[in-house]
């Protein structure tokens, strides 16, 4: 099958190519893995496949790390002490970490599809959806359908009209320039005369000042379209390549009922091996295994020592960082070389689904320059009678951390009182939220791994190598920062490396 | 909530603005409404419950018409007498007829929530389905995703150099024509030198070569992008804008279990109303009222007369139009002014969903200048194992009418041919298929009237009006032509006038 596609030019080469296979006996060795995110999840399910013994130490009193859902009726606390009682009703949540899944992570869709987690589509752009500038049209929110069409058309417009003023000259042959032509008015809805203008072609793009209906007076109104250099004034084009990015594209997609479900498919096949509310406190290698230092998270009782003859280490590094560790000088520094970024969700219940009910946005995401940068719209239970829960604000760096600066509750109220300017209905409608700064949350201390060039050219492959008996895994241990995919990829990578020692050892 | 929206500019006037409101006393008036289509079901259910009396004539053994689902079991019999036996598994089908609902089709969508029918997204755009020209690229298929992105980093890269170049002087003003550039560097991917060019950050739009990983060996490969020339003569391009149609706009829908659903919901309420396989031959009005003679569409049995007050008569024109029928001359001049389109569908069941399971193709329609078309994968059950359905051919016209002169089995064989080229499990994987020409169809005689704007100018209006005592309905009597939103809304605003006639009598 893969020559044949091949064949057609079409199979991309993908780093997962299927089940993992642990060939080989491992003749008792036995894996301490710590943290039960995805990374360690995965390490868990195959090395106890392929007759390790495992332990896994968890941190928190759940499995799943970042792969987290939070519903009505669960607690979050963060570094500082402050807890939030998340009261959303019942079938509502938010996931404070991933919440999307791109149809080329192959290998979180192949663990979907084994551990029997269910998926519906996630929809990243929605043409009804809004995009917002604050000084962007006099701060009044567009439909994103108009700035698309509109941008898309103003440089259509542009591009043809240089190229018949032979302004192209030198650039584009003759030739090819009538091809262009073509194309430039199928792609951007232009007119005969090469004008992208008022007119039932253009508003079939950006949509109509009155719909087209049935019978009599059902006559479609074109919508006025906006020049280019308005267009180009409003910044809001800056939101147009949202959905053509590789990881954005469609067909996206989520678990039904919340990202959490592949943590809990995991746990049901490794649960036993998980000792949740374990807090490591240092890890120290020898000739012969490694022992971790563990106390219970929530207070109370003496540390204890577990000891096995490998680690596979997936703590975030922001954490591991300031743990005891001995391992070589250049793992030391790659795990103090990556810093994390910081960054904030909030989920706000309302008492009613008003973007669908009044503004027609079904799933998706509205863009805006306000601090809580995105509002996202459910991509479930389209057109349910009651209640809704959105993402109502999903911030990175500066703004996470003006955010997260603030009591849980006051971060909630503005973020009801940014989104009312998207939403007017938000002052009415809003019943509970909570939110999740993620360089807040003890065992995390960040959203994910920040690499740059050269940091990986320098640190990488250091903090991937098997370091002794302590090999590292996890998001921030892969080029798919942030993802699941990544997590994954690189947990199968380390546990390959370790297996392959062990059995030709 | 309609002001607020409008205050945020938001708001597009919509023909539907919620549920017809028939007030007043139709004092025992009866409506003979022909055809139990959309259109005819709509009526049926909002004159039943006005008050009128109602009768529905529909030449099927099924409420629906075009909103028809065939699942295996079903006989599909065309003008001829060549008959189809459906041989698909459980739980498969396809739509011969309409197949998605956009967003902004809010009379559907309004039904739908009434009548209880569940929505699930039906993905248009998959950036990694495939497109195929025979002679683009050597015939050998593309993704999506790469004639997307390389044409728009192509022509960003165009229209950016011969900014830098000052070639655009006095048609864009030096300030536009920075904040241009830059929105250029951000929508199309090009690179510092404004180039559309190998890199990672092209690679994050058209794909990679190898896909980044996690761990060792985990480095991203880029693609190489192929040159604007190349994708502008392989004519790919002209795919690309039909996501960016207002039709074909996200977030579209499906009914979860086939598009008959709606069909299904209305017949649970108005069923009782419904006679099924009742051909019309003639339909004459007097000063009093309507009478349609009705044979049995099975044959035998004698003709009978139905009378009614009024008729709302919701025959496809191309039907219609061979009737008897005595009508002004106006409106029969509308009727037979119409022409139907020819167009055909087929339905292809496979052992095994092939393209997800080796292409990743989730959703959405792959496009093909061969006659049959393009294919489009069901936007459901993704990731199931087991068989799939997925629409083989979807042409208009010549291609249609060429498909549909061959016999059942042969247009099957020669989607499975044609489909081959892009997908070439086709052959080992194909298990049975059915075919649909709209214009074979009894009861339709074509897929929906086809208007010209001198049509409409001509003849629309006299088409909607009451004529009499009869009045018609139906996507042809609408600016939506194909759609059910037009058959609905033309339903709607005819069912209106009427009401008021007869009330204000």
């Amino acid at each position: 099958m893969y020559q044949a596609m091949t064949a057609l030019g079409v199979a991309a080469e993908s780093p997962y190519t299927g089940p993992i296979r642990l060939d080989g006996d491992p003749r008792g060795a036995s894996v301490l893995i710590l943290g039960a995110g995805l990374a360690g999840l995965v390490a868990a399910l195959e090395l106890k496949r392929a007759g390790y013994r495992v332990q896994v130490l968890e941190y928190n009193d759940r499995a799943g790390g970042r792969c987290w859902t939070v519903r009505g009726g669960d607690r979050i606390t963060e570094l500082g002490g402050e807890t939030q009682d998340c009261r959303f009703d019942e079938g509502h949540y938010i996931n404070p970490g991933p919440w999307r899944i791109p149809y080329h992570h192959h290998a979180v869709l192949d663990y979907c599809k084994r551990l029997g987690v269910t998926l519906e589509p996630f929809v990243q752009v929605n043409h009804n959806a809004l995009v917002h500038g604050r000084t962007a049209f006099g701060g009044r929110p567009q439909r994103y359908r108009t700035v698309m069409s509109d941008y898309q058309g103003g440089i259509a417009e542009l591009l043809a009209k240089a190229t018949r003023q032979n302004r192209l000259d030198g650039m584009v042959s003759r030739e090819d320039a009538e091809i262009l032509l073509e194309s430039l008015r199928s792609w951007g809805a232009l007119n005969r005369d090469l004008t992208y203008a008022k007119s039932v072609l253009t508003s079939d793009r950006r949509g109509f000042e009155r719909d087209p209906g049935g019978g009599l007076t059902a006559r479609p109104v074109p919508s006025d379209p906006v020049a280019l250099k308005d267009v180009l004034s409003s910044r809001l084009w800056s939101y147009l390549a949202t959905g053509a990015i590789y990881e954005f594209q469609t067909t996206m997609f989520q678990p039904v009922g919340g990202m959490d479900m592949i943590a809990r498919a995991f746990a049901r096949e490794v649960g036993d091996l998980i000792r949740y509310n374990a807090k490591v406190t240092a890890i120290r290698q020898d000739a012969s295994g490694v022992t971790a230092t563990v106390a219970d998270a929530r207070g109370g009782g003496q540390p204890e020592q577990v000891r096995a003859d490998w680690c596979l280490c997936t703590i975030p590094l922001a954490v591991l960082a300031q743990m005891e560790l001995n391992v070589s000088a250049k793992m030391q520094a790659a795990i103090e070389a990556v810093p994390y970024s910081a960054s904030v969700k909030v989920g706000l219940q309302f008492k009613r689904r008003f973007w669908e009910q009044d503004e027609h946005i079904y799933g998706g995401i509205s863009y805006t320059d306000l601090p809580i940068r995105m509002i996202s719209y459910p991509s479930t239970g389209y057109g349910a009678a009651g209640k809704g829960v959105l993402l109502g604000a999903y911030a990175f760096g500066p703004y996470a951390y003006e955010f997260t600066a603030l009591p849980a509750a006051e971060r909630v109220r503005r973020a009801v009182e940014w989104g009312a300017t998207l939403h007017p209905q938000y002052r009415e409608e809003f019943e509970s939220g909570v939110s999740v700064g993620w360089h807040r949350v003890p065992g995390n201390l960040g959203c994910h791994g920040m690499w740059t060039d050269a940091r990986r050219e320098e640190h990488y492959d250091a903090l991937c190598a098997l370091d002794g008996r302590i090999l590292l895994a996890g998001e921030h241990a892969s080029y798919i920062p942030a993802w699941q995919e990544g997590a994954i990829l690189s947990s199968l990578d380390a546990i390959g490396r370790l297996h392959r020692r062990v059995v030709n050892a």
